[in-house]
């Protein structure tokens, strides 16, 4: 599979909050960046037809759609919803993975179905009994990647290990860093912090073959002091969203703060580049495309307002991971 | 107690990792600042009396010196340390609120030790069997308290509904919110989200007389959608953290940047009205002081580096928690 020249992905064209233009655009981009990916739209072909009118291209040879009548809200139950919607857009492009159609599937949608999909339709990896969400998270010093940012909500000891074994290899395999440094995320460095969970956790880690480099705390995760950060999906979740609330956050306040001040409007056209600058630094939309790792397949989570250079994002993570034999790497890993 | 003209506080001088030196210069400004405080410094006479000799002033009468032989360090034990050191400052600048010489105690020391003393030396209120940290957060819109920042790890539906019923208090009468919008952090909005304990947690809090305003996300504290937050204290220390690292980053990143251009420089000049009012909007040593709620007496714990501004900060939330007699209404509040 790693050195097939043209790779299959399908992708959920009716999830998130802009699909399925910006799905079918960020299609068409990824087919355009790289001649070797073909991509399966799923979702309704007369929206999809219509989308891929608007960009004709000569790439669109390599665009295929195929209908599902359904889809799955973002405020669906997301497992009674993949169990019962099963001509929804979603579950027909995770089936293409099952079938082997598709070596990897994309989706903007519903956080909570594509988890379920991916354990339910897909199937787990042994010995994984809960697959995790795992994010690049820009920090000063490098790139974090932390997991479970949302696929479970709280955890056992043996879960948090396996989600550092599975980050050690993603970080090493995928984003290139040599012996990634892991630690586990708690409330202060010395031993006798954490729950009892997480105190567990950390006696199975520090045993285990990796770079184990101790707890880390909320303060370090953003001077980047750790490759690999693990920790529960709820709290995962958390950090993730109230870090992208401050960026946001940051930006409008700068607005507004500018709207009253004259001087500052006079500064920021010298101040520009360094903007541009620390913002392709924190740009969540380039690290974009969330891998869900413990299933037996490439699964890629796009965020729910992606627009289509999210997706392209999400795709070529896709793509990378499906190259690379991430999915091989990890099940190896575990064994 | 609360038309008092004179209060008592007592101030554990050898806490934090700028003591005693900060702290006597915190406890000068305090006394300068109000005259009707009167401050107790807890520690090694003679470094304490060498502070105040180097810093004369008028307001000196109204600060006296209780020695102590031992300090309870950073890294002690929490619990153990406050059994064993009894002749430690903290411990005994706690005994003072016990015995009624003091109205109210401030620490900069051991986070752990400051909550062991609390519940050991001082004691809980009635019906609570877990303390809170409580931080008035700056956000975009308002200053959100939040609570538990990390007096226990975790910790069951019941305290949640606690840190609701005493974090609505505070806000409305020492904070001055007439009708607090009081949330629980969750991972989601929805209410199918959330584990057990939050969703039980909500369950207690919807039916209380209480403006619930519903789970609250990450990125929403960060734009004050609410102007209290409950979680658990693992999850709260961890935000906290996690928010002041990033406000520390911020800073370096552009010192950083600026160091590296030269039209950013000049940009600078133009935007240093803007900054600094940036800067005193998110300065965390403005609201420094984080009450311990629950205990059956005034207990403010300072950052571990507070300078003297900090310490001030500290030493007017004791004035004002005592003033307004906090400590009484959530008494009432609980029965």
């Amino acid at each position: 599979m790693n050195n097939m020249k043209n790779l299959m992905i399908s992708i959920d064209a009716m999830g998130g909050d802009n699909a399925p233009h910006e799905i079918c655009k960020g299609a068409i981009a990824a087919c355009k960046e790289y001649d070797d990916i073909n991509i399966t739209l799923v979702g309704d072909s007369e929206q999809i037809k219509k989308c891929i009118e608007e960009n004709p291209i000569s790439e669109n040879s390599r665009i295929s759609i195929v209908h599902a009548d359904e889809r799955i809200e973002m405020d669906d139950h997301p497992t009674l919803s993949m169990r019962k919607k099963r001509r929804s857009s979603m579950r027909i492009a995770m089936e293409m993975v099952r079938s082997g159609e598709a070596q990897g599937v994309v989706s903007a949608g519903n956080t909570g179905a594509i988890v379920a999909g991916g354990v339910i339709v897909i199937g787990r990896l042994p010995s994984i009994d809960r697959p995790a969400l795992g994010v690049p998270l820009p920090t000063v010093n490098r790139c974090t990647f932390l997991l479970d940012v949302g696929a479970s909500v709280h955890c056992r000891a043996i879960n948090l290990y396996h989600y550092a074994l599975m980050g050690n290899i993603y970080s090493q395999k995928i984003l290139g860093i040599e012996k990634p440094m892991v630690s586990l995320l708690s409330n202060g460095s010395e031993e006798i912090k954490g729950d009892e969970v997480v105190a567990e956790a950390r006696e199975m880690i520090s045993k285990a073959n990796l770079n184990y480099t101790g707890y880390i705390e909320g303060n370090e995760i953003v001077y980047g002091n750790a490759d690999v950060v693990v920790c529960d999906g709820f709290m995962g979740n958390v950090i993730l969203k109230f870090g992208e609330g401050l960026v946001s956050a940051a930006h409008s306040i700068i607005k507004e703060e500018m709207g009253q001040r004259f001087l500052p409007k006079v500064g920021m056209v010298f101040m520009i580049p360094m903007l541009k600058a620390l913002w392709n630094r924190f740009n969540y939309e380039k690290y974009g495309g969330t891998p869900l790792l413990g299933i037996d397949g490439v699964v890629i989570k796009a965020h729910g307002r992606s627009k289509s250079p999210a997706i392209l994002s999400a795709l070529k993570t896709a793509r990378n991971l499906i190259k690379k034999g991430g999915v091989e790497q990890i099940r190896s890993e575990l064994e």
